[in-house]
Parts: structure tokens; C-alpha cells; sequence
């Protein structure tokens, strides 16, 4: 018996491509710099990983999505030949842009029918402010904010799913990950939960950074096009 | 500049005396055993602290006050001459009554006021699948579950409230706590928060458990006789 559903953020319930593109589009139209928001965007993101796997390996001790977010703006900044156009405090409000982002369009209707039926968090590798914010931003109806600030240590090592089940008081079983990456839902499932892939073919665009999973590469319990058909079929299902 | 206002629930938030002895008094109905329930509640109620001290002091690991709960459960039925009378089936479901108490009159609509300008959180000794569900069940507007839950210790340890604003990103001066009780006002001004006095001179009717704060004992940053009077002095003063 499913009693919870937790989602993977960036790229599954939230378009960061295009949103960190038009925050770093206007940021940069009050200055004289020009800068392709999609390709700095790109750069940005192309950094999250191997920021996190400092982490992940034990290198570095645990340290929050806001700060790796920062020093990864401030070497994209270099990279761009930024480094005198923004200063302490610009580089501040540009790094909310991840605060700032769209979901996409059949998130908000899909977490609300998802509600009548299950308590639903975010278990993504964003603290727990920015995933306050986010969820004020997009309107998103959570009733906790789980994932790697609750374990301190960052997806998809398997103490980040159990820290999410468990501060729920739920067994891992009575918990659902529901993620547009296979990696996310292997990692997820490995630790216990039971796992929902949801397609989204346009979170890369034609970038550099990643190619989007179009198709599940296990037999994850639900396997669905959008939140909304998620609902339906866990309402039909349960 | 406040961002955040977090809160202490039991008590400031909602009334759990009544609540406690609505649970169990529904929960005795369909049994040939005769419970005060408001004794009841006083009798678990008054296990509370005890256990945490546990905690507090470092003689015990982190436990979840769900699992302080039960224990104190347990205690209370045996001091009801109650033990062969409840299950252990039945337990875990009484023990659920600590997510189903009724919000003070004014705490939704306050609360719903409050969120036009600030992050809200609760900042309970409650775990936080404990908090997710007496939201639901209350109605209470959340952006994040906060509290010992994120520190693992129990107010009034500093680090339980230094641990909820650092999650929101926030230095402790931006956050405010609201609170119906001195101490746990003191324990928050000491680790660097703003502070907010709301009365709340019911929550121990004429039980032994407590007596209310009926005034502050220092010069709290707010002094409020509800959740509406702190929103209008919040958009007054801020």
C-alpha cells in the first residue's frame, strides 16, 4: 500500500533548462554583456554532477545545493568572460534563478489530484529553502520537504531515499519515487521504494548536458506520459 | 528583516488536551472499558518532557517523538489499569492521535494572512511525518516541516532552532519564532531568532500538567493574543 509519493525535481517536475535561461536572460539584459541564456544555462548545469560527486564519494563533507550551485556559477561566470560583470551581490540573485523555475504544465494539476489520495514531497538533491521557494514560485503542494537535506548526502546514494521514507514514518515499501531518469528510480528502487517513470523528452533540448531517458530502462510499477495520467492510473491501481 | 516565521505546535498551534481526549474517548467508545479522557490525555501529556530529557541530556540517542509516544502510551495505559484492554494494533492507532488535533480559532486564518509576506514552518519536538499529517488533518498552510526533526535533538537545545533556520537558508535574526510558551521564546532568542508571545490560555485547562504562560516573561519582539493580531502587527510594522 502506497501511502506517499516523492518526486525528483529538477527536470521532472520543473523545466531548469528554460527557467535558469530566462532568469539569466533578464539578469543579463540590464547590462551591456551579451549572453545566450540557454548555452549559460547549459554550462551551469553541466557542473552538477561533478559537484556533487565530491560528495557522494566522501571527499568533501556535506555541503547544501546552494553552495555548489554558487561556485558553479562563479566558473561559469570565468568560463563566459563574466568574471567583472557581476558582482558579490548580482551573483546572489542570479543563483536563486534555480528557485525560479516552471513546472511543467501538467505538474500543478497532477500533484492535486495526487493529494486526495497520498502525502507528496520533493526528494530531490535541492535544500530545503530552495525547494521552499521553488514550491511557492511553481505552486506546488507539498506537505514536506524531503531528500538530500534530510540525509546530507546527495542522490542517488540510497540513504537519501531511506531518510525520506523514514522521516515520513513510512517503511520504504509504502513509498513511491517518481523520477524522468532511470538512474534516479534504479537507485530508489534498489533501496526499497516503489518507483514511477514520467517521460520528459524536452528537459535537455538539443544541449549539451544530458540526453533525456525516453523510455523506462526497468519495470518500474507505473510507467506514465504525465502527473496527471499518474493519478488516474494510481486511483484506478489502488 | 524577517523571511520566515516558524512555530511551536503543540499548544501554540493546536490543542492537543482536547484533541488527545476527543482520540481517546472516540477510541474507548467501542470498548466496555470506562476512561476519563481528559485524564488520559493529561496522564500521556505529562510523560512528555521526561522523555525528551532522555535525549536531551545525551543518555539516549535520538528517538523520534513517535516512538516517545508509544512508549509513554504504553506507560499511560498501565497506569489505567489498561494493558490487557489494547492491542498492539489498536495502540498504534491511538498513538495516531497526536496527528489529529484541532487547530486554535484563529491559527488557519492567520496562518493563511502570514503567508502573503513570509516562509512558514512549524518548529515542533514533532517528527516530521508526525507534522505532514496533523497539517492535513488541520489544514495548516506549510511550506517546510522544521524542527527536532531536522536537529535530531529536542527544544529547547539551541541547535533544534539554529538547525530550522539554516535549512531555509536563513541566519537565525531573519527567522521569528511564535511560540505560546516563555521558555521556548528564551531557548530561541538565546540562539539568535526574533521572538513572537502568542497566549494560548487554554492549553492546560484545569489540569495538572501545566500551568499557561498567561504573559511574556521578557520583552518578545511581538506579544499577540492571536495568529490575525501578529499578521496585522507583522504589515504594520514590517
Amino acid at each position: 500500500m502506497i501511502e506517499a509519493l516523492i518526486f525528483d525535481v529538477f527536470g521532472t517536475v520543473v523545466d531548469w533548462r528554460n527557467g535558469v535561461a530566462r532568469e539569466a536572460e533578464a539578469f543579463f539584459a540590464c547590462s551591456d554583456r551579451r549572453v545566450d541564456p540557454i548555452a549559460f544555462a547549459d554550462s551551469w548545469r553541466a557542473k552538477y554532477q561533478p559537484s556533487m560527486e565530491e560528495i557522494r564519494s566522501g571527499r568533501r563533507g556535506y555541503t547544501v545545493l546552494d553552495v555548489l550551485h554558487r561556485e558553479n556559477l562563479d566558473a561559469t561566470l570565468t568560463e563566459f568572460g563574466l568574471d567583472d560583470a557581476v558582482d558579490d551581490e548580482g551573483r546572489a540573485r542570479l543563483n536563486r534563478a534555480w528557485e525560479k523555475l516552471p513546472p511543467w504544465p501538467d505538474v500543478v494539476p497532477g500533484l492535486e489530484a495526487l493529494r486526495s489520495r497520498y502525502l507528496l514531497a520533493p526528494c530531490s538533491n535541492g535544500s530545503i529553502g530552495m525547494m521552499a521557494r521553488l514550491a511557492r514560485f511553481a505552486g506546488l503542494p507539498w506537505d514536506a520537504i524531503l531528500g538530500a537535506d534530510i540525509a546530507h548526502d546527495y542522490k542517488p546514494q540510497a540513504a537519501v531515499y531511506r531518510a525520506s521514507a523514514a522521516a515520513l514514518g513510512l517503511a520504504p515499501e509504502a513509498v513511491m519515487m517518481v523520477a524522468a531518469h532511470n538512474f534516479d528510480l534504479a537507485a530508489a528502487r534498489e533501496a526499497g521504494l516503489a518507483t514511477a517513470f514520467v517521460s520528459r523528452p524536452d528537459e535537455y533540448g538539443d544541449g549539451p548536458v544530458g540526453t533525456p531517458d525516453l523510455a523506462p530502462s526497468d519495470d518500474w510499477e507505473a510507467v506514465v506520459p504525465d502527473f496527471l495520467t499518474l493519478a488516474r492510473q494510481m486511483e484506478a491501481g489502488g
